[in-house]
């Protein structure tokens, strides 16, 4: 199989500044948000998460959302998302009118993760996302993806078996049904990091033996080393669409020890190097990669952000 | 295909202590580094490279290879070996009596990175491995490993082209002809870390259609963040050795920004996710990513050492 381009999904933004204000919310400046953002948008990315609108309660180093959502500076050709994970926060980002807005239901392959992460029980959760699926009914919107939580480990409940990422995947399914959609992708996140190449192969071909019409993408976080591995296993069974965060950015409040996502600019030199077409300047992005350790304050993960690019 | 063992060498105490050390032989005692070789060898690991005999001109920081050489203790079941680059240092492992001596040429694909690394041309190389071929025949050893680095890109050079590593793998051949002997082991080196995955695929297949008796084993650094999507590559391609490095130690003072190999740990994790044997304990081996820490002076790259291993 030749694989021709695969599609990046710059989460890094809102997974790095989840991550990073843990205890310190105000420790980076609004400013300094806006300004990883911006640079971000002119390095041929063409989607890019910009902030998350949860609670500031729960999580107070979101509590500036709003901010930056009017400051940044959006880019002709991309399109900036937000994360929300209830009916408040899927309202704002639509009032805001600055986010591409896509019917979405989500629910987490562990339950103990779920009440962690989310506050909600499985059930609780499934009627949340009929909540926010009446939402988007409201405002025209289909539901075209389905997303799956932790599908592949939890550090609470350990292994997830395959059978419960199906059955959960149905539930996505169902959940569209209901508001008359057929979910066009679905995408299984590694929330923790567990997952192997093995069982990437294992997971993505049983639900695309279940669902062959559907799309896969993922979310993968490296946090035990193997994210590379599985997206290029992932990619070898037609997977085109992934998360990634500039520098590997990112990590989980709800989870102890948990890295960032793939890098950006890892899987972008990594594609260049094979003639997979991801629209991205790995240049560019590897600028990218210094500014978000200037404004984190630290050295991120990333490996080409530290390597030398070209042959000299 | 299913894997059922793969044989990992650890290459860390070798490749940390020449890094590290670099600009300051003498920052990391010889007795932390003897530390870390004997926390290695209580693992499960069944090869540990302990250090490397060069000219203590050209590489300060491995002025006490004698020393830690005498200084370890040796574990029931383990091997030990060390680097030799010339006939001078091979006499040094052989005389020692503690290291595991196999009969081995190697050559560099890239000639510029010969001269910067070897302080030789290839021909001068070639010469090199002659006369270190004869003091192997003197002591008895058959060549029983060719080894090629560089085999995969080039910070200088660029590009290295297959139909170049096909050459160069031959005259490996020939030299161990030379004495009677015939290679079981090619092993290709990612010494600055440029392979990606495709690659790999097309390198190993090549080598394996000409000598397809022979094992492929690879040295992987993880300079662009794909050595691990390339072992896993390797792996289903039959390959069953890696050189690997504890935290991902490591680094080469010849080329700039290049990292350490795989961390063993990450490698031995993947592989006890996927039911695949490696003999050591990945706890015991996360134990000793803080000692190499330690003997450092600050955090590795390592992933699984940084995460939470079992689900809890």
């Amino acid at each position: 199989m030749t694989i021709s381009s695969v599609d990046i999904h710059e989460v890094g933004p809102r997974e790095g500044m989840q991550f990073e204000g843990i205890g310190d919310p105000s420790r980076i400046a609004t400013g300094e948000k806006v300004r990883l953002v911006d640079a971000l948008s002119g390095t041929g990315l063409s989607a890019i998460q910009v902030t998350s609108f949860v609670s500031p309660k729960a999580v107070p180093q979101m509590a500036d959302a709003d901010e930056i959502t009017t400051a940044f500076s959006a880019a002709p050709g991309v399109t900036y998302d937000a994360v929300y994970l209830n009916d408040k926060g899927l309202l704002r980002a639509i009032d805001c009118g600055r986010y591409t807005i896509r019917g979405q239901v989500m629910l987490t392959a562990s339950e103990t993760f779920s009440v962690k992460n989310q506050r909600r029980t499985t059930a609780e959760d499934i009627e949340m996302q009929r909540k926010m699926a009446a939402v988007y009914a409201e405002h025209g919107y289909a539901i075209e993806q389905g997303m799956l939580m932790a599908a592949f480990g939890c550090n609470y409940e350990g292994d997830i078996p395959l059978q419960r990422v199906i059955d959960m995947t149905a539930t996505l399914f169902d959940l569209a049904a209901e508001r008359g959609s057929m979910l066009s992708e679905v995408m299984l996140a590694d929330t923790m990091g567990w997952a192997d190449p093995l069982q990437m192969q294992r997971t993505i071909g049983a639900v695309q033996d279940r669902w062959p019409d559907v799309d896969v993408s993922l979310h993968l976080h490296d946090t035990r080393g193997t994210a590379m591995a599985n997206t290029w296993t992932a990619m070898q069974m037609g997977v085109r669409k992934f998360d990634t965060s500039i520098g590997g950015l990112g990590g989980c409040p709800f989870a102890k020890s948990v890295a960032g996502n793939v890098p950006t600019e890892d899987l972008a030199f990594m594609c260049d190097r094979m003639g997979i077409e991801t629209g991205v300047d790995v240049a560019a992005l590897v600028d990218c990669v210094r500014i978000a350790e200037e404004v984190v304050g630290h050295p991120l993960p990333s490996r080409v952000g530290h390597a030398s690019l070209v042959a000299a």
